[in-house]
């Protein structure tokens, strides 16, 4: 297998024929009772994780652990990330953190070896890409680039972020265009050196692009045309398969669209059983997604 | 005591008639070997931490453990930072909680409950305040203001950070003035809000502003009247008692300064025993700000 995050991907999305990511957001609030019963919220989270896994992996082409969910159940929850990481890299599929992290120095240097699974001890996986904020320019984001180069695996930076809100900075008029388009100019440039470019043509420096803005995404795409675009915000958050179009390459590749709740939670929806309802909804995702595609 | 953060950092300058925020930023390569030996570095990065609280709580305005550093030594990490955290806690200092977190909607709403010690089961104490990332806007920025208002906590946005890159993005000029600007008056919005405004005139909303950019400091100081200013950058990094001076208000507070290594690890460069270089390095950098106060 390359050792080029990228074209791990790649293949993942060719194998897979899906460009869905499924976001790994264990809710307490949410989670079906067939895991809670009787359990520590902790166990009955990882539970929940790995029968997401086991049920959709064949239509994912990434998963993405988000770290808030897990911090948030109890001060061991990241050991119950890394239990969760461990057991999807099991099934092939790659992983991508998103904690988007952001410090300098030393400090992201730190961070870098905690979420790519380097900790000073007891690391037992790693994960193949992370997502982080440029906020603090360069030197807050090449540390993971380092470590990111070292092992192989990818780096998501913020662009442009599906929320509401996400203009309020973002979209701000500078003299060099919109503050995102400044933020997209420095992720080409960063993944635009030679060994950061993958056999498929695209680096291990990817973008983070929300499916909510759909001029602002197909823009982006020209922007950064080695970059692979992380686009969250399809389905709960409004995102159709028609807007996240423009993400992709002639080739089908370029992008992955990620849905987190409306896969996880379908349960809910639906009546099924919760890891039926969850394959059944990515499956769905996953043709929905291929069917735009040019 | 006041149920308000700012008012309680006021009270807590008062005592210890200290603005330095010393932070705990447990490095392995720097551990002094009497924490190291024969233990698992976990253990021995609490066992540090919690001299440094012994050493140095009676000079120290408020301690601010980096959860990089922890989550960097093992999965394990935040179980430790938490530990630590009570420990310090217990001193009766207040504690920021360096993590600079930034997400939207629920999971914005998750990394609250996780950084101010809300976990879903198994918390044990709280901060009194965090650090956020404010490159996703409002909604971003909202959770971590709404949690903190439920508890009396404050929140420090990043305004303009003390690395060498941080005007690659910060500096931009954009239509309403330099990035950085943008994001002080959506701080001064944010802490304008009555309810957190404390007793002292300062709010519950403060910003990050960097030693290592003076002029930009007094800059800031004006632009955000009622933020309390939290002010990396100091000795390591280059930044002076001087540089600082302009953080400050006439009474002498206003703002805190924080130093890590300079602290932490001043055994290394004067071969005292950890804790007594470090309670000599708090006590030496507390006259030095107060020296310059108006």
């Amino acid at each position: 297998m390359s050792t080029h995050f990228a074209d791990r991907l790649a293949a993942a999305v060719a194998v897979s024929d899906s460009r869905v990511c499924i976001g790994l957001d264990p809710r307490p609030d949410l989670l079906p009772p067939v895991c809670l019963q009787n359990k520590n919220i902790v166990v009955a989270a990882v539970e929940f994780c790995k029968g997401i896994i086991d049920a959709t992996a064949e239509f994912a082409a990434c998963f993405k652990p988000q770290s808030a969910y897990f911090e948030a159940l109890a001060p061991t929850g990241l050991t119950a990330l890394w239990d969760v990481i461990a057991y999807a890299r099991s099934s092939g599929v790659p992983i991508i953190l998103d904690c988007k992290r952001n410090d300098i120095g030393s400090t992201a240097s730190a961070y870098a070896s905690a979420c790519f699974g380097r900790h000073h001890q007891g690391a037992v996986t790693a994960t193949d890409a992370v997502t982080v904020n440029p906020y603090l320019g360069s030197d807050g984001v090449e540390p993971f680039l380092s470590v990111a180069d070292d092992i192989g695996a990818g780096v998501f930076v913020l662009v442009k972020t599906s929320n509401p809100s996400s203009g309020e900075l973002q979209d701000l008029q500078t003299e060099d265009g919109y503050l995102y388009e400044c933020v997209a100019r420095l992720v080409d440039d960063w993944g635009s050196i030679e060994k950061r470019v993958g056999e498929c043509g695209y680096s291990s420096v990817g973008a983070v692009v929300g499916a909510t803005y759909p001029e602002q995404l197909a823009q982006l795409r020209e922007l950064m045309p080695r970059a692979v675009l992380l686009v969250p915000g399809y389905g709960a958050q409004g995102g159709t398969a028609r807007d996240v179009a423009g993400a992709f390459d002639g080739d089908g590749f370029g992008a992955v669209v990620n849905s987190s709740r409306g896969i996880l939670y379908a349960y809910r929806e639906n009546g099924l059983e919760y890891k039926s309802a969850a394959a059944e909804a990515a499956q769905h995702m996953r043709d929905a997604i291929n069917s735009v595609l040019r």
